[in-house]
């Protein structure tokens, strides 16, 4: 099969980074391109020495950048900068942009949660949920990759909320995260002191990936969803995990959540319900594209608690904008992603 | 002030260690007599080489204690074998026990959750959860010091709860715990590798601080509670974080909770409400015996989010056995307490 | 290509079910039996969740095990255990024990540095340092793989030894590895509270990776040679960084050093030696088989300091091991082992 | 007694926050002047939540300061910012520098190290290793806290430097550090995703520590010495560990090692020797002033292993800065000292 030649944009952060990892090994990918503003010049090995010892171009500027020589571009760019980019960028490339900028399809709720006007509203794209949005990614031009904590989170309600078996309203979402998620641009509370040996709750009643979670939610169960909403620091580099409580319908039961998500996913190779005994951990998914699910009963009667991980790098970012690549370029949906876990 | 002569029974664990450090460094408390089964014979440094250059006395064997020699003794000896000693020994002996053995009052409740009779049904104890029970501890002869997650939990709730403030049917508790919780006894799910890098749910839907709580609320709400709570986990060595989700009942906002809190614990010197911008992280509380509480909106309409954080092996255990302790012999409820906390 | 039909006795230890991952992503290798005396019956998949979702055999017991079957036999059985079992093997299976029984030429240093006799003292093996016995290895039928420290160590020395470059009588080496080390037996010094947070040195002045390494120096430098070695625990799962101090000789300097290294490596997929600006970190080789090497000046005249970083797991154990299998089936040497380190 | 009213220089930085805490909690000391010239006017609980509930002064710009309110100083600028700061303040007072600014006795030396000119040359300062420097410690003025590195390296050597029991010119220091002493400027090597899981070595052959453990070396030697010294980051907060190889000469043996370093530290109560079948770690000083130091035999005859162990906010500096006062001040060595380790 011909290679599908690829670029990066943002390629000095560690979503690029890890995107370059997973395309160096994927057998129909060819990295043909590299940017890095800051770091133009520079051979990608000097910003991250894990990735000396392949053969890889050159960090660009994005005006160097020859869109022509491209089957699909990544944009792994920060939240508010990637809009002005991609509305730059001719309509005929294929994009998938793994920031924030396309993921909220209105543009008061975008202007609301990120503090600023959206500068291309205009464009519009499809959410790279893969599971859920297979047949639409297969034609999408431009494919908003999700959060990581939405990816988590959807891939454990959407099931329930689409079939109904759960309340809308009465959703409680407590999740614990790695610092990857935060980015490798300096900051405090991404220091080893401050974050290590503690636990670190943030965005208390207010957190980007709220609105995000509520429109798949809302899209779903066909009625406006309010969640709640915890996100925690834990002292892990890579890995996420959301402990999910639910109030089922009544005559609904457990054994009927299971059996509602072991169907949605039967085909998805990287999605697997854990058995009643195991509990899904970010250990067991860690450097892989997997999502884990387990369904327990909660002692509140008629309510139950999902458990869901991930690799926040893979599945939550870079995985899954390789996963949906492989749709939207007709290859298998797991190739190039088919490495087991790194335990321990 | 006369100094009260203490005694450790399980001396060889980690809560056991945390007494004697704490003991150590009180102005009113003397260490008579540590006691460990197995090691017995050996200086306590030759387990714990943090407690080296200190004068204490090697560890015995149980039937070489002298109790007549004690004002107190705490116990500190795994849950199922507190009972049985504490049953031998004389009623005269002022006890604190670290154990689970004494803390639910019904010994069918006891005997459901511990796989296991009760061996010791007709004595009581006075809960050790201190800020709520200081007058029956001022005579207490046998005290329950409480589970960690109760205590983290407890501080946050029960004002609320004995204020009619929170609908009690309603309670989501999702904590993460450090490893230490676990004990010295090597396991599987001790082990830096397991636990390293990532986040372990346990106990899903059945965990043994559940009663404990409930046992709690109940008194102080009037009715039967029933909890969700959800233990996680996380690679730290100390440190607990309880993040509680609850409904307000109407008329009920986070002002009046946040005054409440304030109000209940204005005497408590290791109880602290944060100021509405400021999260509690257990970085803020280790080493320490403070409780560290927030309340914050929920993005659901007319709920609330409580996070409490403790050190486990402090607020959590031996911390709060010897406040305790305080309150039993008349020092000052901080006496030997007051270190802050270990940042970073 | 027909597929090597592969069995793995011990898949209940790290090492084994890390031989499981990179087999199960070999293209030539095929798993056939998977032995664990006392988890047999089980799935691998209940010891190790991180290997669900693939097809594997379950675990049975080695009396259970059909060697017919077999073109090659890993042995990850603890040290002392393997040479009887591999003794009672047939001599026409090819197996690659990654124990430390047949690392060591002598029956006498064995019997003096891991206290008990040799039960199969006429049974010859290759040492699998791949790098340094690759025409030995093809002919192999059994392979004693290096232990992780001495991979780190000779990689880095053996040229400078082989050569003449360096004295062999003033050689130290300053080890710091992770814990995956110590295999995952529960044990006290393997606890996430007791070595988390800390730097943990032991097997001071004696350690059984001492006399390995000296045999191999000893062979390749042609007079005895004692070394200084100090391992240390550092709280990382895996990943281990040799520090060596050495003396050059005479009209030695370091860009010759460089280039002998350079040189001995350039056909060894695995090997990488630094940019003189670049150091070393078991970062930038996790989950991957490479050890990079860098060398540095010595602020004391005439010496030079050598750093080599490999993942313990991987080129310090399995990664080795199916190196070495490669190299004794006619496979190219890197195959099943190219993905790219696992960062951040 | 008098209470000594102190101020900090710099206290939004780890080691003034810990000058904090320790001082806190010291009988003698009363905190009249917190200074930090970017977040002057913001409580410093504010930026380290971990101090709250104390009563503090808020932090001042450095010309809010007025001097003549204080008996003492602490400076814990970063380096090359105290040496005007102090030049400029009134030589009657008497003053902690905690910087590397006044450790070089030579301008040359500093200028070579630190890469700028020295602004205040003239000034001499005490070295403030107080085990060694107590008479001059009594009198002096400027005190120079000692880098953490050679704190945890000299405490060890010079008793064998000024005894001649080793040979000057082969000492190979290898360290291992937490993450803590490189400040709480956010920067990519503090990063947690960065340093976790990995150990890092830095500053090869070159380090700003070398001249100031060699000016140590060579006055209690009475000749010229050159060390190797290199140092790594280990994923730690808090800890340091130094293992250092030494030759001894000619008939002397550990014994005589051990009873040197006994006789030299028996009046100090932070120095412990460990006996020979305990190895020092950095978990049992953790949160204590202590350093502990222990002697084994190299494999390598006529040989030497010291290990030195600190934790590096305390031993390593503001502990040791807080020492040096109790001597400046007359007070007792130990004094707001005296806390055991905290493990785990």
């Amino acid at each position: 099969m011909k290679k599908a030649r690829c670029g990066v944009l943002g390629a000095s952060g560690y979503t690029g980074a890890e995107l370059v990892r997973l395309l160096l090994h994927h057998p129909y990918a060819e990295l043909v391109a590299l940017v890095g503003e800051r770091q133009a010049g520079k051979p990608i090995a000097r910003l991250f020495p894990h990735l000396a010892g392949s053969q890889l171009p050159d960090l660009i500027r994005l005006d160097e950048l020859d869109t022509s020589k491209l089957d699909l571009l990544f944009c792994a760019l920060p939240h508010g900068t990637s809009q002005a980019i991609i509305a730059g960028l001719p309509r005929s490339l294929r994009i998938i942009d793994l920031s924030a900028d396309f993921r909220l399809r209105s543009a008061e709720v975008y202007a609301e949660w990120y503090g600023q006007e959206h500068l291309a509203p205009a464009l519009n794209a499809v959410y790279g949920l893969t599971e859920w949005y297979r047949p639409a990614l297969r034609q999408a031009f431009l494919v908003a990759n999700p959060g990581c904590y939405p990816s988590a989170v959807l891939l454990a309600l959407l099931p329930l909320i689409r079939s109904g078996m759960i309340e809308s309203e009465d959703i409680v979402i407590d999740a614990k995260s790695g610092i990857s998620g935060a980015g490798r641009e300096p900051k405090l509370n991404s220091m080893f002191c401050e974050i290590g040996e503690g636990v670190t709750p943030y965005g208390l009643g207010r957190h980007r990936h709220m609105p995000e979670i509520e429109q798949q939610l809302t899209d779903f169960s066909g009625k406006e969803v309010k969640i709640s909403f915890t996100p925690h620091l834990v002292p892990v580099s890579r890995g996420e995990l959301v402990t999910i409580y639910v109030r089922l319908h009544s005559r609904v039961d457990i054994d009927q959540v299971r059996a509602e998500l072991q169907y949605c996913y039967v085909d998805s190779p990287f999605v697997q319900l854990t058995s009643p005994e195991v509990v899904p951990r970010t250990q067991d998914v860690r450097g892989s594209n997997r999502c884990l699910i387990g369904v327990f009963a909660d002692r509140r009667p008629g309510c139950a608690i999902l458990i869901s991980a991930i690799d926040n790098l893979l599945k939550g970012a870079s995985g899954q904008a390789v996963q949906n690549m492989n749709v939207m370029l007709g290859f298998e949906e797991d190739c190039g992603l088919t490495q087991p876990p790194l335990f321990p």
